[in-house]
């Protein structure tokens, strides 16, 4: 603490030239914050104590009462816009709102021509979630960025860094992912604007109620060029058990599973409880219940179903391994409880590292819907809502995220809670969930980094993340971005 | 039509008393208006068409936009009554609401202290309901004592008779059923005004917000003594396939089946949808699947699970087969397409004929429910919700109904449209729906006669009951009332 006012203390010091005096300044900022900031460069305060208090603030803006709840353009997360807003402005960064409500905040240096480095997540939320998924990614950038500034190296960067909190990525509102993304990448289609919600309001009138343009040539202008960005990068919760497993911190990415989305409509024949003989009936509920059962034998036992390959390695017990198969809504109509439903339609999402083994199931699966109502005398329809195919990370970000992993985990002495890990490489896993990633792979090469959590639990208040470990993907995020974007302290000197 | 006017070509008839010129022109009525409605004593301009128009005007008052919804005391109700009351007063009857919201009107003949024929039916509906079901029997018995007043006969009458439109009988707004009939019948316990409906809305909070005094003490106030009633009848569709099979118009019940409501609560471990295996979900949507399955298999072939006894004659095929279970509802939480559930819940409908099937069906499914749930280690409950026994109809009032029936129908010459009816008995049915009969069999005797609709349907907009068996239904009616209720005309006469 003697060392921090010593600078105050040298009044002799008289320069004549402001600028120089600011250079002169500037030199000695990362001397000085990292003293004050600890003098460990571990930045603490700001990686650790400041990111977990936001992220628990960003938590609580949520449009349901007693849960979080936060979708695309809901009155939360326009609040939720102005918090990460003015954490981006604290960072020192340029903020702006683009068409499809995702928050941007640049650090353009002087005279720069270079490709972006974008980093980003998404703010919005499933319901009833948790306070990591997504947020994480996004404040721990924040945090990252505010350390470059209190040490005078955003002002050294040799590219643009841009923070990007998507305004959709779980596609909750609209049931269609990456809204956010997915514009920026430049693969929205127009058709988009027409999807409705439950209530029947489209992306177009959502937009409008927030007085966004929501016009074809408003959602060209989110789109960024692809000579414009030299990469993204992404942090997140893992949503899994294996860096809890390996009892490790963090994790680079090889891949993200592809996924597809189907709705399944179920018509029966309506009518009262009490007085249609079971033999004469066409229920939709039985039906899909029936079908809800058929999807998990599909995708528990997937080899009973598809044919096991071994000369062309199709479908082997490592690629059906990651294979998840989920009906998260089911909705009947018109539900009371003395009436044989009419209609019951339902949700499937579908996900796998190996794209064959999905489209396998997602074929099989389909063929036994029309089979099994075939058998019940009732009229089902399955729509593909979403489909995207397993996307693989960039080799040498993936490469660059490890290396400034291992650097950050070395220089935290102490092991975080929950166990010293052990040592030797960083986890390369691949994600079982989507992630914005997925949508930016259409525009620029991936990498991402994954933050270990409480027994893998995601989408759920139950999610949780040690406060070490959020600090743990601070300091790798300063090492990345130190590593990647910011010059030597010698030549930003020799520059000026 | 030359008929029609000749009492007014007799000028010369001067009566100096005006009371018994009353009396005289009252001795007149059932002559006149017979003859002014066709003079066939058939009544179709009230029977037939006024009743058509008026069960098309109540079915167009609903909660709902572009389907019909009726529950206890929602918005579209209160405006249903307001129509009512104004029926029954131009049927002549003395009207009013009673502290549970059910609509009263009455005729009290001079100095009666006979015993009250009440009969009624309801006047909420399903969600999506057809305009028929609880509405026909309001409607047929109003135009029925419209007959009455216009031929005279009401003032004849030497018993009390009050229509009935009860307020609650599909239970759909809280879960539980006959709020309106069981109050009548005394049998609705207090603590049915803290039972909460979707919203947190009690039974008493709707009330107070409608104007009733919403206590225990004005609850006990809608209960009619046992004393004041000689007996319950009701008018309702049939609501199942039988009297369309038998080509006959109406027919007359033995008894109505007995019912259990329960609640399944599947609580699992809430997750994302992309990153929990297959073979460590502990998901409640697939058990929820399970249960629902095997609740149908349960009720569609009983024999598997059931002993039979020849013996004793427990659980013969006679027995089991008016048996059927139905979920109607089943809810998720959080309902989103990429999360694993965290709960879900459904109701079970289960209804027979025989009190002992159903109670070992409900145990049987109970005992599945908790051993499935533990196979998949997820938790469940099971609520019971109501409860009802088999309620027989009377056989002297049964009798009377059939009587009145075949009257009904030999008067009318032409067979109604969908065949001629095969002559011979009335056909005798069992209920599988349950009636606002039921609660009032803990009052009285009661008796009920159902009118054949298309394809059994009901609950339902497809509900279809013909305009010639609303009419026959009508007539039937007016038989009744008159053979049970109302004095020869000589009788009158000879009082006055």
């Amino acid at each position: 603490m003697a060392l921090l006012s010593c600078p105050r203390r040298h009044p002799s010091v008289h320069l004549l030239i402001l600028s120089a005096y600011a250079l002169f300044l500037a030199s000695l900022l990362p001397i000085l914050d990292g003293l004050e900031l600890g003098g460990d460069g571990l930045y603490k305060e700001i990686l650790r104590d400041e990111t977990v208090l936001r992220l628990k603030e960003l938590g609580k803006i949520s449009d349901g009462e007693g849960y979080l709840e936060r979708t695309f353009l809901s009155p939360a997360s326009i609040r939720a816009s102005g918090v990460i807003i003015s954490w981006m402005k604290d960072a020192g960064l340029t903020t702006w709102v683009d068409q499809m409500g995702n928050i941007h905040g640049r650090f353009e240096p002087a005279n720069s021509t270079k490709e972006a480095l974008l980093i980003g997540s998404h703010m919005d939320t499933v319901i009833d979630a948790g306070m990591y998924d997504g947020s994480l990614g996004i404040i721990c950038v924040i945090s990252a960025l505010k350390v470059l500034k209190v040490t005078g190296k955003l002002q050294r960067l040799t590219k643009p860094v841009e923070v990007i909190a998507f305004s959709d990525e779980e596609g909750v509102r609209f049931q269609t992912t990456f809204l956010g993304s997915a514009a920026v990448a430049g693969t929205l289609p127009e058709s988009i604007l027409q999807v409705s919600d439950k209530s029947g309001t489209t992306v177009q009138e959502v937009l409008k109620l927030n007085s966004f343009e929501a016009t074809a040539a408003a959602l060209g202008q989110v789109k960024y060029s692809p000579e414009s960005v030299g990469s993204y990068v992404e942090v997140h919760m893992e949503q899994g058990p294996v860096l809890e497993a390996l009892r490790y911190p963090l994790g680079v990415v090889k891949g993200i599973a592809g996924q597809t989305r189907l709705k399944v409509i179920v018509n029966g024949s309506q009518g009262h409880a009490g007085t249609v003989p079971m033999k004469l009936r066409r229920d939709p509920m039985v039906a899909a219940a029936e079908l809800v059962l058929t999807l998990e034998t599909l995708c528990k036992e997937p080899n009973k179903f598809l044919t096991y390959d071994k000369e062309c390695g199709c479908f082997t017990e490592e690629s059906l391994a990651g294979l998840v198969c989920t009906v998260g809504e089911l909705l009947t109509w018109p539900s009371a409880s003395n009436v044989i439903p009419g209609q019951v339609n339902f949700t499937v999402d579908i996900r796998s590292m190996d794209d064959k083994v999905r489209e396998t199931i997602v074929t099989s699966f389909s063929r036994l819907v029309l089979q099994k109502c075939d058998d019940r005398l009732v009229d089902c329809a399955v729509e593909q809502k979403h489909a995207a195919a397993a996307t693989p990370c960039d080799a040498e970000l993936t490469s660059q995220l490890e290396r400034a992993t291992r650097s950050a985990l070395l220089s935290m002495k102490a092991a975080p809670p929950g166990g010293r890990h052990t040592g030797g490489e960083t986890p390369v896993l691949m994600s079982g969930a989507g992630h914005d990633a997925m949508a930016m792979a259409k525009l620029t090469k991936v990498g991402m980094l994954f933050v270990r959590c409480r027994d893998g639990v995601s989408h759920s208040p139950e999610e949780s993340v040690q406060d070490d470990d959020v600090w743990a993907a601070g300091l790798a995020l300063v090492n990345f971005i130190d590593q990647n974007a910011v010059a030597p302290a010698s030549a930003t000197a020799a520059e000026s």
